[in-house]
C-alpha cells in the first residue's frame, strides 16, 4: 500500500505509474521467454514422435522422474533434519 | 519411424538410447527454464501486491495488451496479403 495505487489527488501518481508501467514490462518480458520455451517443449515433443517414440509414455518418463527427484530431495531435506535435531552426526 | 523405438531384436538399440536420454534431458531442462520463470512471474505479481495493485486488474490488462497485440499483427498479416494479392502498392 506503499506508493502504488493512488495519490492523494484519487488519481495515480507518476510514480506509481512509472513503477506500474515497470511492472507491466516484466511480467510481458517473462511471459514471453515462457512462450518461447513452451514453442521449444512442442518442438522437442514433435521430434521425439518423427523418432518413433511415444509422447504419451515420454511424458510418463519425464513424471516419474519429476516425482522420484521431488521424493529424494524431501528425503534429504528430512535427513537433514532430523541430523540436526540430535545435534550432528 | 527411424532409428527410434526399437532394433531387429526387439528391444531399444544404443542409437535409440542415446537420442532418448537426449531427448528426456532436453526437455528437462526446459520445463526447469519453465518453472524458474513461473517463480519470476509469481515474485513480480507479488511484488506489485505488496506495492498495492490490484493483481486481478493487472493480470487483466496484461491479457487486454496481449489480445491488442494479437489483432493487431492479424491486421498487419492481412494487409501485406491482399497488397500483394494486387501485386504491390
Amino acid at each position: 500500500m506503499a506508493d502504488g495505487a493512488v495519490s492523494e489527488a484519487g488519481g495515480p501518481s507518476t510514480l506509481a505509474q512509472g513503477r506500474l508501467r515497470s511492472l507491466v514490462e516484466r511480467i510481458e518480458r517473462l511471459e514471453g521467454d515462457k512462450a518461447a520455451i513452451m514453442t521449444d517443449l512442442k518442438e522437442v515433443f514433435a521430434e521425439a514422435k518423427a523418432d518413433g517414440f511415444d509422447v504419451k509414455i515420454l511424458r510418463k518418463v519425464i513424471r516419474l522422474r519429476k516425482q522420484d527427484t521431488a521424493k529424494r530431495q524431501e528425503e534429504e531435506a528430512l535427513l537433514d533434519l532430523y541430523i540436526s535435531a540430535i545435534g550432528g552426526l
